[in-house]
């Protein structure tokens, strides 16, 4: 591990979203490096859309680019990985994607995943990250809630929603294990766990577990 | 089909490439709408990495943009077809990525495809498109012709290799049908097949021939 | 491109069924080639089992051989493809499969395609030709009309029945794009799309648009 | 079982392969019902491209129901399962392909099964048929003997491309079972087990062990 | 065959379960070699995790090599086929899951199986199972009766049951061949067929009619 | 986290198995809970067959539930991952599969893996493992050392053994990260690296970092 600081970078501009993402990853902390959590203020208030996810990515290779030298890792902290491939390729550290990671995590704690998603529009976009990723195979459904980012910030609506959703995902779609498909919602996922009887996976939790791992021993990407 | 043209943008910034191109989609010009190939002065002389690729999504959004009303439809010239689904989110015309169009196109002319892939570090990114796209069952494989998109221009080289790393994918991996992995071989095309004995498929032709289809009859990917 | 007409032969004997192809493809009429509208007399009334499909291959193969000499394409005009493989062993021109067509432009449209077949027991055909496809991850579902062909022909009640099948297929299952499972549906095409708000393919349409492109770039299957 | 005799129908008409399955499978003669097999007389020679197959299933389909009274079940005795599902459209007892059959007698030998194709053309026919079949990923390879139907007659030559070929798919491609490509190769089997270590499954002995199951214990297919 | 007897061990203690095994094979017990149902005391009265099912193996191990003179090939009596690779390791005769062997035969008699599941919790290991068989494709689902093994002793209340749940299979998850997923219910099977009017698999008696085939044609898995 | 350490249990009787995972997961020892590496006494010297990795499985589970007051999690500590969802079935704490939790990291840091196995008889049972995990197609290929568990211990054999074969992985298989097929290689690990350019998972190494994350964010499988 050459640098000192995991990076976690929100590529919203929404600093209650970074605060969330903070409040999410504390249990982590105690853990060898750092965790810094930053909002990428050139991004939109909300990632909704793929134009948004991919409009972000020049800002989001800055950002990354400018912690070279101090960075352990690098988290990028929205669902949908935007530029993870980019920043692979320039980086010399571990970068990580929260899909990709709560992905990775919940294949070890049940059979079938189910991704809560926020808005119908993402559910194309899921089913296109997943068959990138081979595990198709392995995912019940993403359903949305239908808020937009903004909209997530009230926490009764909110928590309502995921309990609707996540009990449509348990009982029709033959979800054992769900995934929060958004930055942001950790605050929910205890409840939302006592509620359904299903191990819950937040995402910005599974992806900075992920960097301390690589960090740690060491491990990244080839570069060609 | 409300618009008059079909644009047909090169995201990179080499004007001989356009050219290639332009010669390219001639004998599918005869066809319906006018063809305008054209440069993104603002990308780099090749794209040749993840990184590269997304960044020139913003730039590529943006012309597109500028042409929303006269475009029959939008074909994104580069294999790898960035920006493709973010041109969706936001154009009311077909948009077209040569990428999954020559793969199309190649799964009606023979039963397993192989890629001639301009470099080594493209294969991850083809086999994460072919994921995405879930045809990873009719690929047979991508080989390297590690030829720059610079030195591609050099047609006494790029010939050679083609044949060369054309007669492993058919003989090795079992390819009867090929995609040129890169826009800008379409001179090679003709030369290619009576060599291998086998279909090749030039993607910019293959989105051409696409764009001109969905134009005329009308078809536009749902917007929500 | 060497011969002069392209070939679209309806093999069930429905000269109805042939009208209404006629009219699906005009749009396309208007590029490179003469389309050529056929009926199969041979062939039952309309084809609704894997018996009757089988059972006019070799009269559908006799047919496509006498236009050897003209053909620049043929297209088989019934969802299922008969014959499409033994076809392109035979002809030196390419040869089309409407479903195959339906399936590859369906797939440039949206994520997930619902085909909306006409009977029942056609669903397991069509679960064998997409798995042979390979495209089984792209695909939502496959539904019932349950009208027969000669049914297919009151227009008010294909309407209805497709308006409610195709809610079923946007709504449960998932299908952003749609196909329809039968050729003669095109006149319903267009009032579809604005009823569900989804792009409809039809099948004639998508098959003679990919033999327009293959004749035009002289592009054919290996025969060995 | 309501028929007295299994009926194997060899849909070419060479008399010499209709003999090797006979003699194929005797072993399971002993078992319940009498196995008659029978040469398709308006079959070609050999059955060796996708033309040829789909040809023979009008006489195919002729041939099963002239033994509708008496069949406990029909075994179609050409690698390539010709007119399979038809004749379960209109047939009252179980029919029975013998590629479906040494597939899934395979898939219970071995994780990995590689084919003995008679020819490269064969090939993608096979994965045609295994990708509808749905069992892609159990396949190792197919590779062709490049010997015809005539030539597999020749016992030395065939048994020494055998081996050759069988060595590959064990070595090269990792398959830890082995089924012949085509009738009447029944005579080799064990010599072959023998020489490479591998299971190797004749697909007459497949299809008539199923076809005595599913008689015995009275299953069909649904017929709508 | 080297043995004189297939061994059909059920590897539970309820003799019930064996007797009603017993009752079930007999249609193929005329078939070649005797048929022995043997029950393995040690095992739980019934096995209903995979805790359960792991358990069992060491004296299912030790049970069948004590059958190694005789056994012309031993059946796994348990839907989960406990111990079948393990079984495969050290016995020099065929080794039959019941599981396996009724896949199999489902996937020749309709084209989407769903499983009659005892249990929910029996789902991911169906699940597992059907993905390390790589036929998932062919699933169209596991639904559970939520009765215990115990409880499948009711005659009333399974057919009941069976009834209700193979009807939501059919008709919500379009399977169109159904597998009991327990040993013990073959006496079910000719009324569920009867009341569905689908073909319903019974385990044992695939799994039996497996091993006779393999028995009879001196076709074993390879041992390294 | 309820317990206050990480079992580390290696299902082989042989202790310097058991040092060299000591040796490996210390990296990761300075993050929260204490990790204990401890020896089944009662397993083979090695488990080299899944004969051997089924009949550990009793001896697992009861050392398992012996910790179950003060452990935070097991991880089970054999390439194989014997008894991973048995133990599921009846811990409350997170239990973990090392070659489970090293696939899943593999998956991150490359597109396509390949195994370093021990024996080419691994190399079904890794497909099997693959196939029921649902990753096949990011599986680039299993090769053997061809070397005993106690041949493993000799290091200038096994680390000129693991670089001619992670050589083909990467070279003829296409493999972009490689996985270490056994517990025990984790001396190896950063020597491969660097010899072969590829990042190379060590899997003990992953299967306590998934620990001790699953154990910090109190993340456990359902158990009904």
């Amino acid at each position: 591990m050459s640098g000192h600081a995991i990076f976690v970078i929100n590529p919203n501009s929404s600093e209650n979203v970074t605060a969330a993402i903070h409040r999410s990853v504390q249990p982590l902390g105690r853990w060898g490096p750092e965790l810094r959590c930053e909002t990428l203020d050139e991004g939109p208030p909300g990632i909704e859309s793929q134009a948004q996810a991919d409009a972000v990515i020049p800002a989001l290779l800055a950002r990354a680019q400018s912690h070279a030298e101090g960075a352990a890792a690098i988290v990028i902290a929205c669902f949908g990985d935007p530029g993870l491939h980019a920043l692979r390729d320039v980086m010399r550290c571990p970068v990580v994607g929260i899909q990709e990671a709560a992905v990775g995590m919940a294949m070890t704690l049940g059979h079938r995943f189910g991704i809560l998603a926020i808005l119908g529009r993402s559910v194309p976009r899921h089913h296109r990250a997943l068959g990138a990723m081979g595990v198709l195979s392995r995912f019940a459904a993403s359903r949305p809630l239908e808020l937009s980012v903004a909209e997530l910030a009230d926490v009764a609506t909110t928590r309502s929603r995921l309990r609707e959703v996540g009990t449509r995902l348990r009982d029709e779609d033959g979800a054992d294990v769900l995934i929060l498909g958004c930055a942001g919602m950790a605050d929910q996922r205890r409840a939302l766990e006592d509620a359904l009887g299903l191990p819950v996976v937040e995402p910005c939790q599974a992806g900075v577990a992920q960097a301390i791992a690589l960090a740690t021993l060491g491990l990244v990407s080839r570069r060609d």
